[in-house]
């Protein structure tokens, strides 16, 4: 049987295009952002990949690429799941601030430590911020599991229960399972899909708007590692220039 | 407890624009249907109408006014159920053809019967036409219950068990629910909800993406019946222009 799934990074966000630390600020899609969805959900249809149930985070960004990506691949109508636990990771106090300031003020060590280690989370945001979230309706029931600030560290440790809860079961029930989230969320679960150790996976970066697609066995372990990009070329150059945001 | 139910009918779609019937044909919204959801979405933020739940057709143009609408809301996140049986009248062997064109060479008794009758089906739309929906994936379910033609008692009866079944236990828990849906099939609820006559049914039309209010009492009947469109004028005005089609 195959268990088959699809990762889907939103498409550039107004706070991706303006070089702000975004997190779990709930920004839109560009005009760009929203063409890259399109584009993804073409790309899933020239493949013949049609997910059977798409999983989102609670933001706009993931939500808004997958209904236009499962529109231009005319699967605008299957079932849809969210959960905060496939939301961005939560930035902290950098959230709202200019990821150029803040390698200049804090250093390309402070930069990138903040932004690639895997478990040094920046400091926490005030709950009286205008990025906070402790008014949100949307994360009320969330008590004291609301984030004030995250590593990729934190996002794995509460990403993992929904992946065993809800996605795997999908994929098990032999559902085509699409992941609309974002590149902190997704690049948790590449860690672990493929055993990625907590050093290399700094080095990892997902590009917006590009399906990645994965094979699984009956471990849910890849038939191929690190899966596959359904455009490996645009794919390759979209990494790379995640890698050089802030410089 | 408030039982708070509002209903949205799709913006202006392609084949509206184009006055052709359209029924199961999974037709897009044109621009001014975009921007009619996006307004449809302004009105309940301005009214602070929060849906906590939204219940939409298999249909993109339901599918996407629900997108657009909940997004200018900021209740993108809500969760998401979608059933056939809120999709819109199956239109038979009429679907794909143009309306003022139908009623040319039938005459206006027959026009009106087909459009507005309670129990006049149109004739069954054949499995080989290029707009029937036997070999949809959606529908791949349904076996005998895929129709090839309905009248409005055919959506009630396919409606309503949805109703009772997914929608009333909803609103039961308090939860304000949006349905965005179809003309007629939200004709069908509405009969359903004021105990309209099969003969009154007739005169009432559903303009498109005009929100329609209703406060529920604890047997889920209306507390002010006809219920309350959230910008009456427009809506009567709206109402008026569907009730001339095909002139």
């Amino acid at each position: 049987m195959s268990r088959t799934l699809v990762l889907l990074r939103h498409g550039e966000s107004e706070w991706n295009a303006k070089n702000l630390f975004t997190g779990w600020v709930d920004v839109a899609l560009t005009e760009k952002g929203r063409a890259e969805a399109v584009r993804g959900g073409e790309l899933l249809r020239e493949a013949g990949l049609l997910p059977d149930v798409v999983h989102t985070s609670l933001q706009r960004r993931a939500i808004n690429t997958a209904c236009l990506a499962l529109d231009a691949a005319d699967r605008h109508w299957i079932p849809v799941k969210r959960s905060w636990r496939l939301n961005e990771r939560h930035y902290g106090a950098l959230q709202g601030k200019d990821k150029a300031q803040v390698r200049d003020e804090y250093g390309e060590e402070q930069f990138m430590l903040w932004r690639r280690s895997f478990d040094t989370p920046p400091p926490p945001l005030a709950d009286d911020s205008e990025w906070s979230q402790t008014e949100d309706p949307r994360y009320a029931d969330l008590g004291d599991d609301l984030p004030r600030t995250e590593c990729l560290k934190d996002v794995i440790a509460r990403f993992l229960p929904y992946w065993d809860s809800e996605i795997v079961p999908d994929l098990e029930a032999g559902h085509t399972v699409l992941v609309a989230a974002h590149g902190n969320s997704l690049r948790a679960l590449v860690k672990h899909l493929d055993q990625i150790s907590d050093d290399d996976i700094a080095g990892l970066n997902i590009p917006t708007g590009m399906p990645l697609l994965y094979e699984l066995d009956e471990s849910m372990r890849p038939t191929v590692k690190g899966g596959r990009y359904l455009d490996p070329e645009a794919a390759a150059a979209a990494a790379a220039a995640v890698a050089n945001q802030g410089r």
